[in-house]
């Protein structure tokens, strides 16, 4: 009896031993933990990011002031030369929200005149009222495109060129306009081919300004490439990075260049030739104008991409017409 | 012998109990005791203090340009509520010709502030070098999309909502931004979401800085329909014009409405679900915040189209490609 009892007063013993051992090696292991300190950040992490937003909202704001002072310093430069922009545009459902940018953009650009062309018979009220509320200098002219010579529906985009015959109309109006100018044929002025789809940099226009007879610069995303650019040794243009037929004469797109107002005046029967073999256009316009050697590089040496080759999506309209079958159609009275 | 036997276990058991039970004690005490975060303070205090003393010489500075600066003619107008514009984007071709072009709609809007969210795990280079130089007020945030979440390469753009995780990025930036401001949640402001490839008015910024809650408007060219409005009745919105699922509880586009500061920082759970159904995104983000019958009607009564939803295409890249394959590729150096 007694032996059992000691066994178990030693079993008893043993067990408490060891659980409160256990206890013990936790405890201390608890202790040599490093401490855990990250609820005590918190309020120190608040400070530091509320600090790092006023310092950011200060210095934009200094920014902004800066920006705002200086151009109170320098008087307007009345010699700046304007640029004309020539702008062939058709209707569809994206044009108005296409012009509407492209209208913020050119509103950014000091002596701009924008030349705006729609292939139609008649000026439509949709782009009067857009080049109205503007804020831009402009002329609105319309030339109708001639029925061969348009794009059917389904036809691929590079089957005609388009925009042609508004080109040229943009061209003719110019002429005879700085005809009536005084300064006849030396007037300061460059003329740009801007297409309503593209995006231009604000830099861009200040490159072109300085143009004395024909400028030239990369554009991005053109003719299944990144970029197209002229190749440019010792200040020259010697040949032309593209995709397709290096050949051609000036194988740029239109919104690689632009021509000084003098050079078109000087050149009243350079204008663009719609039946020019696909890639052509822009050098059945240049080709007489300019040679290669001439050509003023742009951008660094046309080293950087100052604009682009965007072209908008179609928007797909199934729904619509099927919502139309049922007289549910959206209100045709309101403009897009 | 057995009764002394067990006396002495006895006492040596009940000794060691006692001690033990001491050092369990011990124990227990100091692991209540608090933290000493003293040590692991001292970079935070620092980064703290330095920012102090920036804030407090970039304070200095503006205080004496202000004091120099006095005669200048209009005084900010100090009411006007900022517009929080938030834009999700990702690395793509067209990206800088978008945000260069959205850059400079924003840059004719007063008071905007623009939270651009790249879908990246880190800020690229070509995001920061834009908004550095875009002349706009900014905050530069990334946050990458889970994988499960992203499009792989040739999903049809519906299957998973983009944006989502940059849209409550900017959200979460903007709530703790403007906590840390005087004014807590009473503050004027208006957020919108404007994704980099949509066209915006001018016009549409002005309707939407009025916004007491949730303001609403008509977005073009969107899900396959001319526009998509809500339809206002006596000034209220009863219903909404859309050519799928009118039923859902707000079938808008994300261009079509704006949220006051207000309500954004009063409910601070309100985010984008990326698990909600197909067109069901704007609804998850406003069911908790708004009713059909408090929409503000803004555009006229719903009537104009001020903002499009226009997309731009993916640039083909075959000749490019071809000639990579040459070793005659565009430089890659070249930014795009």
């Amino acid at each position: 009896m007694a032996t059992r009892m000691k066994l178990k007063l030693k079993t008893v013993f043993v067990l408490y031993f060891m659980v409160s051992l256990l206890g013990l090696v936790y405890a201390l292991m608890q202790l040599g933990q490093r401490c855990d300190c990250t609820e005590h950040d918190i309020p120190k992490d608040r400070t530091i990011s509320r600090l790092r937003g006023e310092l950011h909202r200060l210095q934009e704001q200094m920014r902004k002031s800066e920006a705002t002072k200086q151009p109170q310093k320098q008087p307007a430069k009345p010699t700046l030369p304007t640029i004309f922009v020539i702008t062939p545009t058709y209707a569809r459902l994206v044009q108005k929200a296409e012009l509407t940018r492209l209208s913020q953009t050119f509103l950014h650009v000091p002596q701009l005149h924008w030349i705006v062309v729609e292939d139609s018979p008649h000026k439509t009220p949709l782009v009067t009222d857009l080049l109205v509320k503007s804020g831009l200098t402009y002329t609105h002219l319309h030339m109708p495109t001639a029925k061969d010579r348009k794009l059917q529906e389904g036809d691929p985009s590079w089957l005609k060129p388009r925009g042609v015959e508004q080109r040229n109309e943009g061209l003719r109006w110019l002429r005879e306009d700085r005809r009536a100018q005084q300064g006849g044929y030396n007037q300061q002025g460059v003329v740009y081919f801007a297409d309503d789809d593209n995006t231009y940099s604000l830099q861009i226009f200040e490159e072109m300004r300085s143009t004395q007879r024909v400028s030239v610069w990369p554009v991005g995303l053109v003719g299944g490439m990144k970029y197209e650019r002229p190749v440019v040794e010792g200040g020259k243009v010697i040949r032309f990075h593209t995709g397709w037929r290096p050949s051609r004469p000036f194988p740029m797109d239109m919104a690689g260049f632009a021509v000084s107002l003098k050079l078109v005046l000087a050149n009243p029967e350079a204008c663009f030739d719609g039946d020019a073999p696909m890639g052509f256009l822009e050098s059945s316009f240049l080709q007489g104008l300019v040679t290669m050697d001439e050509l003023e590089p742009k951008a660094d040496n046309c080293s950087k991409v100052l604009v682009w080759h965007t072209r908008t999506e179609k928007p797909k309209m199934k729904r619509e017409e099927a919502l139309q079958a049922q007289g549910l159609g959206s209100d045709p009275a309101v403009e897009v």
